[in-house]
């Protein structure tokens, strides 16, 4: 299939790892020219040096938080003009509720809320303009059914949902589209991590922590990567823009609610 | 984007014309043998010629109310073992609660809920033995937000959405995805019967009725059929088997829901 | 709380035990009169029995199936101009998806959504012409999260939600309200043959039964009959006209999701 | 109907005016004793003499803003042992998305998200070791339906419904329901305002800023504060601790959604 895209120009906020370099091979393999962001100089440096190698494509990379001023600045001198931006984020720690204080909501709140929309703030007129704009924000299944242990991040991220479904209303007139990406529970180093981490607090086997994780998952397994990608390539896609301001679940087929 | 099904087997009802038509299209050329189904012998025959001619794949037709036994019976002999299904048909016309009866409830339930959960009953045992399956069913952007005279359709449509849900969850282990496509206002002879309905009723020109159309979907203009089907193919793609029990709006934006 | 309906006149379907009845008593004791209904005659008998015993209001029964236009007929001859109308029957028995034949959904639609939907036609127009109604059904939590053993139940049920909010936009102008409860898990007779039933196909006791009943509930308890009730009462108050097109989650807190 | 909180002690903030006065009232009503909050002292004082003279309950006064710890510490200074709270506050003034600044959304993140869950750890724990609570927000009818111009008002509101309904889950067990309110649209001062507002802005009668304000309401008419109240009433009731994690839209069956 053809998603019409070669020659756009996409910023990948938080894209040299995991899920956000999924999408940034899906869409460089397209013909998209990217900048591709993250934490670690060394990170960046090598999935520049991937994707350059693998596509026929420009990549840039720019090494800061994706939810910084300093990182917007120096993604927009790279991009001047974003067809296409992944908003993403590194998401909180597991914390229960009563020992949450003001400045971790803050902090998470300024990570996965006020910094994507502050960066959002910045391309939206020009592709407005322009007539042509794909934002898809990397979300959380969460968003949809909260677990009390993750407040830090489907507070910020549910908030960042309502914004963006309101604003996705005012544009898609012009072409520009503003989707999410709901994902739970996907093969990235996060899992592994995670794995890891239950392992040593239960004193079971790493293949029996991953077994855990998949028994939440109602397709019986956790997702690939390469299919989240390609997901958020075909939301990207020109002949997608007529869906927007939705939330698509890449859960598996795990939530229990009709809508 | 290669999608993966190239070799699959489709059944496609009500596919002769219109979004089912665009949806055979969409898989056709993604390398999909396919099953085309429409209620008059004309238009069946149409579908199966431009699509042999146009892509190099098995076409078949069958003739006939795709919510009947007989007709089921003549898909399946014509495709015993299908990978990918659609699952389409005509909608009622609008009508004032108050005129409803029994009678019309239920042919309009036969058409629309109990056909093509009677359909779905037969390929889904198979799907899940060969660890592979599509299933996609049209159903109306009504189905979230209802209309008042719109009762004899989104009351079977919203019955199906559940069902169809409720099984989503049992298969999709199997490699077996369930999802809805929620269009709105799609610019196929149905919009343009419509526009002519109107045109007569409100005594205003063609291009005045066609612009109400419009007035109503937040992108300002009506959806594309080849939009749908590329939706539809995307659903349908071997990487899309971690989506599942999805209900999908293509409406230009237009529902005001967060979820 | 004064809820302003002393001297209102009510109709509730299916009410001469469990939930309906709970409803019955709620309303009586605010002083409403009512019109109780179920399929045998000792259960109504009974039921108007101790309404008129404990309550200084006015009841009466009708015997039989309350889906039937006989049992309409003999309801409204009872009470031609109702204020309220609760709506409520018999839910159909578990069955896997491969073994339900449309013979069996069809007389599933009859039950729990052609024929409610026939007895709000008949009282709807009475209700918005004399400028005050309260129309509540008795749905069920599955219409949010389906079962795949139960499509009998939420295919039905969910195209009744449909249809009902589809009218609640047309008809709340006339302070007509239409609105749904959902409940899981209360403490009726139901629950308690589910138990005798699990007890004999599990081999255990019929409180590790009733135990297995309330491990799925949030609040670790069933719900009381009278619960339901008082909320059903909450909703056919006269402060309750800007409160319409709802569906009022009656589960224990156990529904995962945010909407 | 008797609520069964005859005796119990409420903190509700923001109360001294509008939708958050009318709750004071119906629950005062009920033999609840209330600590009522506001701004103004003008107001409190206004408040607390009317509340005492009507109602045979304890009144207390708390003047401040109810997002700041210094308040809270009043409140629970006032009634350190609440059994239910009302979480409530000024929400902000419409604001193109393009002029929204990182300042405005923190602050506006404070006064909705942040203080109000503040409020909620510290009266949590004590609700669960005593084995009653009830904590209903008053949030919005856009956190279904978000308005472009109201990012900083459906933000943080949408934020807030996800957390608190992550921690309803846990603590419903303990007889502790956390639900909100979503209003639209109620005949109180700030209603007045707006109309005040357009009716200058467009050059309109008063009397036209009106009726365009109850335009959109699909009742044809504003709310009344005290259907307000007694909803709020109802959700606070001894019968409504199987009722919680729900978001009761108020607002003249306005929202299409079905959910």
């Amino acid at each position: 299939m053809d998603l019409g895209i070669r020659g756009r120009r996409a910023i990948l906020l938080a894209s040299s790892r995991g899920l956000g370099r999924a999408c940034a091979e899906s869409i460089a393999r397209e013909g998209v020219d990217v900048v591709v962001n993250g934490r670690t100089a060394d990170d960046v440096a090598t999935a520049v040096e991937e994707l350059s190698a693998r596509y026929d494509v420009q990549v840039e990379g720019v090494v800061g938080d994706s939810s910084t001023v300093e990182v917007h600045d120096a993604l927009l001198a790279a991009c001047p003009e974003p067809d296409i931006v992944l908003l993403n984020g590194e998401g909180p720690s597991p914390m229960p509720f009563g020992r949450i204080d003001a400045a971790a909501m803050e902090a998470s709140l300024q990570q996965s809320l006020i910094g994507p929309l502050m960066f959002v703030q910045r391309v939206l007129p020009g592709m407005c303009d322009r007539g042509f704009g794909r934002i898809v924000a990397v979300s959380s299944a969460m968003v949809k059914s909260p677990n009390p242990m993750m407040s830090l991040s489907h507070g910020p991220r549910l908030g960042l949902t309502g914004v963006l479904k309101g604003l996705s209303k005012d544009v898609v007139r012009h072409d520009v589209t503003i989707n999410q990406l709901l994902p739970e529970r996907f093969d990235t180093g996060r899992q592994q991590q995670m794995a890891n981490l239950v392992m040593k607090l239960k004193g079971i086997t790493y293949d029996e922590a991953r077994a855990e994780q998949v028994a939440s998952i109602k397709a019986g397994r956790l997702g690939r990567p390469d299919e989240f990608g390609d997901a958020f390539a075909f939301l990207c896609a020109a002949q997608s823009g007529y869906l927007s301001g939705q939330n698509l679940q890449l859960d598996g087929g795990s939530y229990e609610g009709v809508f």
